[in-house]
């Protein structure tokens, strides 16, 4: 007997479901998970009265009603306080770039939407100056990040995949779905470490399972 | 001797710089508030370096760097539990509605910039169909909030002005400028308590006595 339950969209486009359910997942919460396909640009009929905010990931659990990726973090991070850094200094900065990736970065966000059934192609077209200084400004994150905390592991703040790396974790998927050009060999070594997390692979093998009929021309049309 | 400072932008019109000062305020940090003149339109070069993403408003206290107003809203909480409710599970609801206002509701904040000189007039012009949304869905929060949390008080979640109630203060000081149409008796009560929060009349203060060279035309224009 599940304890709730979390509610996502299409595995293979949705980058705020995959925040959420990593948080869920890393924090070893027991809910089922439930999965509404993606009608596109915010259109699902389904979830409109299925969560109060209309979106997805929206989390059930033991009557707690929770929503949006960063409250799902601190929900989690209550449970799993080892998801945010033990340092308070550093604790303070994985959430600041947390939040920083939860209202920025629209230009990687609208130009690279999230595919994972696309393989390492890059944009037929060039890439606006506002999307090359988001890219800039999250490589810069990445390198000094894994640079000053990250000396223990893999991820930003080092051996703990943790909420922050959540929060990344699908513009690492973007990242490899485009080819995207200009990061430093740091930033390619984290992509490929949070790319084959165990969480991540189960959540691509499971995107990989979906019926073809969730698909998006929207998303699988970009050249 | 302060134990560090919070940098924000124009009194009168930065409201994330209103979030982060009320939560830094209500959390009795003891740091010096450096007001930084905005130019409009994110120009403000002074801020590009000053801060770790060129955005207001930035905190430093005790060696922490903490940007990003929903980050700083978890940091004051860690020195003042109180910001969020007690009780888990509406810890939740407070938190998913402060991640709401963090990402959302961009019909709202493009088109009624926070102006704490304009005088309750109404905008010219008839409001779009994503601005009537954004209000409509605010109206409902801050009802539903206080009839199902807040019986204890005139706030959100009762009688402590939290961090749900800071990140919604802008939108407040906006409606009331813009004399935005269609709210609830209970929403119009509550922002009342907010407006007349001690906190927020000395915000309000501080502004009137900016030098009148800060004003921006892009602001001051709107009809």
């Amino acid at each position: 007997m599940a304890d709730g339950r979390l509610v996502i969209g299409t595995q293979r486009y949705s980058s705020w479901s995959l925040r959420g359910w990593l948080m869920v997942k890393l924090a070893g919460l027991n809910v089922a998970t439930q999965v509404v396909p993606l009608e596109g640009a915010g259109q699902t009929k389904a979830l409109k009265t299925l969560s109060p905010n209309g979106c997805v990931p929206y989390l059930e659990h033991n009557g707690a009603q929770v929503w949006d990726s960063l409250s799902i973090a601190e929900y989690c991070a209550e449970h799993a306080p080892t998801l945010w850094p033990a340092d308070r200094c550093e604790r303070a900065v994985a959430r600041s770039l947390s939040a920083e990736m939860h209202s920025g970065f629209r230009g990687v966000r609208s130009t690279f939407p999230m595919n994972l059934g696309r393989d390492a192609r890059p944009l037929a077209t060039p890439l606006d100056a506002d999307v090359l200084k988001d890219i800039a400004r999250i490589d810069a994150i990445w390198t000094d990040a894994r640079k000053r905390y990250g000396q223990g592991g893999p991820f930003l703040f080092g051996a703990q995949f943790g909420n922050v790396d959540a929060m990344f974790a699908p513009v690492v998927s973007r990242f490899l779905s485009y080819s995207v050009p200009a990061l430093s060999e740091t930033s390619l070594a984290y992509m490929q470490a949070v790319r084959h997390h165990p969480l991540m692979q189960e959540w691509y093998e499971a995107a990989a399972r979906e019926p073809e009929a969730w698909h998006l021309d929207m998303y699988e049309s970009i050249a």
